[in-house]
C-alpha cells in the first residue's frame, strides 16, 4: 500500500496534505519508528508519546522560520523523520551518524541543541526576544518540555522571566506523567489534579502571567491543530498544556512506560524485548551500587539514598524497595538534591547521592558551597562518569575529575572495577570526615564474583597492580583494564609498571614519591578531560617536588567527544588497549 | 537609661521576657546593628528589616533544637546578636572575626553556612527529613527566605519536593520586594498583586501542597508571634508570607534600599553616608565593564546585557539605564541567564552575560551543554573573581580558572588592567567564533587615564611585560601588578623576565615555546586555585612538549579561604608582593 510518508520529506510537504490525511501519516511515523528502533535501538516511548504534536506543529507553524525547541530531545524522533533525516534514521546515535538528540549543526529546524533537560524555555525565550528586537512581530518560538523537567528549576527561571516580557513563546507542556521513571513532586501532584478536573486550571501558569490553555487530548490532531492556530495568533507568552501517553500505539510501551523508554531491541511486530541470553554476565556498575546500597543500609540505619529523577538508571529503585522512608527521588533536581543530602548530613545521616556525572554538573555550586566548604560527608556515587557511548556528547562524564579537582575537602575516588566500588561504598559509610565523590561507568563490570566480603579502603592510598622499572603506568578507574591489555600485548613487559592510583583526591604521595624515585618516566591514563585533571594533578606534584621525571598524559582530548561505541570512541582518541600500547612503545623509544 | 539587650545574650534570656518588652527590644536591636555597621561597614538593610521576624522566631520557637536556615544571610545578623555574639559583633566581616553570613562552625544556632541564595529550602527540608526518621515529630525547621531567593530555580526544586513530604518545614517568604537590587519576574509581580489583594493569595503556594498564611506584617510582633505560635502547633510544610521593609527604622534606609544594603561608613545618628572625598580615584573594574558596555552598545545594535540579579554590583544599569530594550535583570536566575544568552547568540546577538565568578559555580552545565558545545559566541565577564575581601569563603571567587579550563571551545581571558578589560570587551563584540570568559575582581584598578581609545586584542597572544634571561615569571590578570611591585623590590632585577599571559585558553603557545627555552625556570602566578587552573596549563604545555624547565605554581591554595581584606589575604597565603619576592629569592637560590 502506498504510503503518505513516502512522500514527505520536509515541513513543506507535510503542509501540502489535508488535515485528514494526517492520521494515516501519524500511523506510518510510529510503524517507521517502531521498525527501525526494534533494531538499531534507541529511545522509544518519548517519541510515540508526540506523534501527532510534532504533525501538528510542524502542520500549523512555519518551520524553521518559527523556531521549535525540544526540550531533553529524547521524543524528536518524529520532529527528525519530518525534517529531512527519514533516509539517514537508520544511522540515529550511530557513530557518524546522526545525532539521538536535536542538534544545530545537523539541521536547520533543530534550532538548539539538547540532551540535558529543561533548557527549551530559557533558550526559546532568548530567542523570542532576538526577535522582537528584530521587529519581527509573527514569528512565533516553541518549547516543547515535559512534565518532568519543567519541574526543574531552570524552567521555573525561564518562566519567572517570561512572564515579564511580551514575547512570542507558546510554552507546550508535553504532560505525560512521566520522565525516564515516573514524575513526582508537588507541580506533578498538581497538573494530575488538573488533569483530574480537582484543581483549577488557572492557578500556576497563570499566576505567572502565562495565557493558559488546556489540558487538550495530544493524541487528538484536529483538537491540537485547531488550538495551535488559536494560539498562533495571540502575541505574548502562552502556556499550553497537552496530555499525551508516553509509548502511545505499541501496547507494550504503553504499559511499560520505564522498560519501554529505551528498551534495547524488541520484535517490531508484537513489541516483545528480546529474550535475553542464557549467558551469564557481568554486573552493571549502577547495579553494584544499587545492590550494595540495600546491604549496607540493612546493617546502617544512618544510610540515605537521594536521586534526582534516576531510580531506574542508578538502581537506587531497589533500595527505593526496600527503605522507602530512606530512599528519595526528587526529580529533575539536581540541585535541591545536593542539598538536600546537606541538610540531612547535618543531622548525622550518611547520604548516598548518586548523580551521572554530566548532570552533577547542574550541581557544582552546591557540592562547593553547601557540602565541601562545610566539610560535610556526602557520598556522591557519580554514575556514567567517562565516556557513555551512543547518547554523544551531550552525556559524556568527562568534566567531573577536573572541575571537581580544585574543590577544597572533596575526597575524588575511581574505582577500577565492581569489587572496589563496593568496597568504597562500604568504607564511606563507615564514617568520614568529608565528603566524597566516587565516579564509575555506564554499563557492565567483567566480574562474575563480584559479591565478596567488604574490605575498607584505606583513604588516600594508590596500589601497584605490576612492578617494572622503566615506565610507570598510573590509571585511575574502570581504564585500568584497558593499561592491563595494553601491557599483556607486549611480548615483554617487564620493564613496565602499573599504578592504580584509586584517589585522585588525596592522591598518594608517598607512592608518588616512590614512583618518581624508581622510574624515569610517567605516564597517567584517565577517562576524562586531559585538561586539569588525574593527569594534572600528578603532574603538579612532580613540579612540586622538583622531580625529573618525564609525564605522559592520556585521556580525553579537549574537545567534544562525538557519538558511537564506548570501544569506537577509545579508538578514535586512544584510549583502547592498542592505542596505549602504541604510545607506551613510543615513548619508550623515545627515551 | 538601662538596656534590655544588655541582659540579652541568647534565645533563652530573650523567652524570659514579657511580650510587651519585645518592642523596645527592637529599637535597641535596631541601634545596635546601625551603631556598629556605621563604622565597621557590613551588610545594613537586610538586617533591620528582619530585626522584629528573628525575635519572634527565636521566642517562639526552641532553637538551637528547632532548627532555623536563613537564606543567603546578610539578614542574619540580629540573630548573631541574639545567639551569643553580641560582644564580638564588632569583628563582623573582619579577618580572624565573625562572618558576615551564617556559619556552622560559628555557633550551634547557624544550622546550615550559607552566602549563595535559595539554598535554605532544600536544607531545613533535609534536616526535617533526618527529624521524622528520628521520630522527632515536634521538632520544627523553619526556612527564612527573601521574595528574590525563592524565584531562583533551586528554591522552586525545593518547595516542589516539601510539598509531597509530611516534613515538619516552615518556609517563611520574607517578601520586602527587593533583593539587593529591586526583585524581578512574573512570581515578584504575582507576590504583588498579592499584598494588594488583587490576586488570590492560595494560588501558587497551595497547588504546591503548603499549608499557606498570611500575608503578614513582619514589623508587628503581636501578629508575628501569635501566627508563629499557631503554625508551631501543625505539622507538614507550611509557608509563611511575611511582609517587612528593607532598611526599617532608619529613614535613609528604607528610602534608597540598593545603596542601604551595603552603604559602607555613614553617621550611625543622621544616617547619612561620609561624604566622598575629593580624590579622584581609579575606576572600579565593574564600572569600566558598565560603562564600556554602553560606549559599544551604541556602535553595534547586536549587543544585549544580562545580569542575574546584579544590576547594580555588576554596573550592568548603566546599560539598562540607555538601552532598556536590550538589557535584562532576570532575577537570581544564574542557569537562566546562560542559557538565554545562548538562545540569544543563535539569532545573531551579542550577548555579554555578567555574573560574579562565584555565582557562575551555578550556571556551569549551562556553559558547558548550552554554550561551549554548541560553540555560540556568548561573552561571559565574571565579575568579583579572585579573593573578595570581606564575604570570604563563600564569595571568593577562585574555581573559575581551573573548572573552566576543561571546557573545550571555550576562551578564557584575564585582563590585567582596565584598559585590558576595555579592549577585550571590544574585540569579543567584534565578533569572535566561540565563546569567551572574562574574569576580572572586585574593586578598583589604579589607572585614572583608563578611557582610551579601542584597540583589538588578538586572541591567544600573551605579552612580555619585563625580558630577563634566568627566571620567567608568567602571570595572568591583575595580580600582574603584585608580580611588578615584587620584581621592584629586588635591586638587581635583570634576572627576572615577566610574562602577561592574558589568556588561559588558548593559552600562547609560541610564546610559551619562547619562554621554555630561554628559561631554566618558571614561575607562574594566579589569582585563582592552584589546583587545575592556570599554572597546571603551563605544566601541561611543558609536559607535553617534553621541556625540562622547572616549573613553580604560585595561587589560591587548595583549602577554603576565610574572609579578611584582600590585602591581609594575599600575605597569608603568600601572593602579596613581599611574598612573591621572596618566593623569587628562595627559588634563585635553590637553583
Amino acid at each position: 500500500m502506498k504510503k503518505i510518508l513516502d512522500h514527505i520529506n520536509y515541513p513543506k510537504d507535510l503542509r501540502l496534505l489535508k488535515e485528514e490525511q494526517l492520521t494515516k501519516l501519524a500511523k506510518e511515523l510510529r510503524a517507521f519508528i517502531i521498525d527501525i528502533v526494534a533494531t538499531k535501538e534507541g529511545h522509544l516511548g518519548a517519541s510515540l508519546g508526540v506523534v501527532e504534536l510534532t504533525i501538528a506543529l510542524h502542520y500549523v507553524f512555519n518551520t524553521p522560520e518559527d523556531l521549535l525547541v525540544w526540550d531533553v530531545g529524547h521524543q524528536a524522533y518524529v520532529h527528525k523523520l519530518l525534517t529531512g533525516r527519514k533516509a539517514v534514521f537508520h544511522t540515529n546515535r550511530q557513530l557518524g551518524g546522526i545525532s539521538g538528540f536535536p542538534k544545530r549543526e545537523e539541521s536547520v529546524y533543530d534550532t538548539f541543541g539538547v540532551g540535558h533537560s529543561s533548557t527549551s524555555i530559557s533558550a526559546a525565550l532568548g530567542m523570542a526576544i532576538a526577535s522582537h528586537l528584530k521587529g519581527e512581530t509573527n514569528k512565533q518560538h516553541i518549547a516543547v518540555i515535559g512534565d518532568a523537567s519543567i519541574a526543574s528549576g531552570m524552567a521555573f527561571e525561564g518562566l519567572n522571566h517570561a512572564g515579564v516580557t511580551n514575547a512570542n513563546l507558546l510554552v507546550i507542556l508535553n504532560d505525560n506523567a512521566i520522565g525516564i521513571d515516573p514524575s513526582v513532586g508537588a507541580l506533578k501532584q498538581y497538573l494530575t489534579n488538573v488533569k483530574k478536573g480537582t484543581q483549577k486550571q488557572d492557578n500556576i501558569f497563570e499566576a505567572l502571567n502565562f495565557n493558559y490553555s488546556g489540558p487538550i487530548d495530544g493524541h487528538d490532531l484536529p483538537a491540537l491543530i485547531s488550538e495551535l492556530e488559536r494560539l498562533k495568533k495571540l502575541s505574548g507568552p502562552k502556556f499550553l498544556h497537552v496530555i499525551t501517553t508516553k509509548g502511545k500505539g505499541l501496547k507494550q510501551a504503553e504499559e511499560n512506560q520505564v522498560t519501554y523508554h529505551a528498551p534495547g531491541k524488541f520484535n517490531a511486530l508484537t513489541g516483545e524485548l528480546h529474550p535475553k541470553g542464557n549467558t551469564v554476565e557481568p554486573p552493571k556498575y549502577q547495579d553494584v551500587f544499587g545492590h550494595t546500597l540495600v546491604e549496607l543500609a540493612k546493617q546502617n540505619k544512618n544510610i540515605i539514598g537521594i536521586t534526582p529523577a534516576m531510580p531506574t538508571g542508578s538502581s537506587l529503585k531497589y533500595m527505593m524497595r526496600e527503605f522507602p522512608d530512606r530512599a528519595f527521588d526528587v526529580g529533575i533536581a539536581e540541585q535541591h538534591a545536593v542539598t538536600l543530602a546537606a541538610g540531612m548530613a547535618t543531622q548525622g545521616y550518611i547520604p548516598f547521592c548518586n548523580i551521572y556525572s554530566t548532570f552533577l554538573q547542574r550541581a557544582y555550586d552546591q557540592v562547593i558551597h553547601d557540602v565541601a566548604l562545610q566539610k560535610l560527608p556526602v557520598i556522591f556515587c557519580l554514575d556514567r562518569a567517562g565516556l557513555v557511548g551512543e547518547d554523544g556528547a551531550t552525556h559524556h562524564g568527562v568534566f567531573d575529575l577536573s572541575c571537581l579537582r580544585c574543590i577544597p575537602n572533596l575526597i575524588i575516588f575511581a574505582p577500577r572495577n565492581e569489587i572496589e566500588l563496593r568496597n568504597i561504598l562500604y568504607t564511606a559509610q563507615l564514617g568520614l570526615d568529608a565528603p566524597i565523590a566516587i565516579r564509575y561507568p555506564r554499563g557492565r563490570g567483567n566480574n562474575l564474583n563480584w559479591k565478596q566480603a567488604f574490605s575498607p579502603i584505606p583513604i588516600g592510598i594508590g596500589q601497584c597492580l605490576k612492578e617494572g622499572k622503566d615506565i610507570a603506568i598510573l590509571s585511575i578507574g574502570t581504564i585500568c583494564d584497558n593499561v592491563i591489555e595494553a601491557i599483556n600485548l607486549f611480548d615483554d613487559d617487564e620493564g613496565m609498571a602499573h599504578y592504580d592510583m584509586r584517589f585522585v583526591k588525596p592522591i598518594d604521595k608517598t607512592l608518588l614519591h616512590e614512583i618518581c624515585k624508581n622510574h624515569k618516566t610517567i605516564i597517567t591514563i584517565e577517562d576524562g578531560s586531559i585538561k586539569g585533571g588525574f593527569g594534572s594533578e600528578v603532574l603538579e606534584f612532580v613540579s612540586e617536588q622538583a622531580y625529573q621525571n618525564k609525564v605522559h598524559i592520556l585521556g580525553i582530548p579537549d574537545k567534544f567527544i562525538e557519538q558511537g561505541t564506548v570501544n569506537n570512541l577509545q579508538k578514535i582518541i586512544g584510549l583502547d588497549p592498542e592505542s596505549i600500547a602504541n604510545k607506551i612503545k613510543e615513548i619508550n623509544e623515545s627515551n
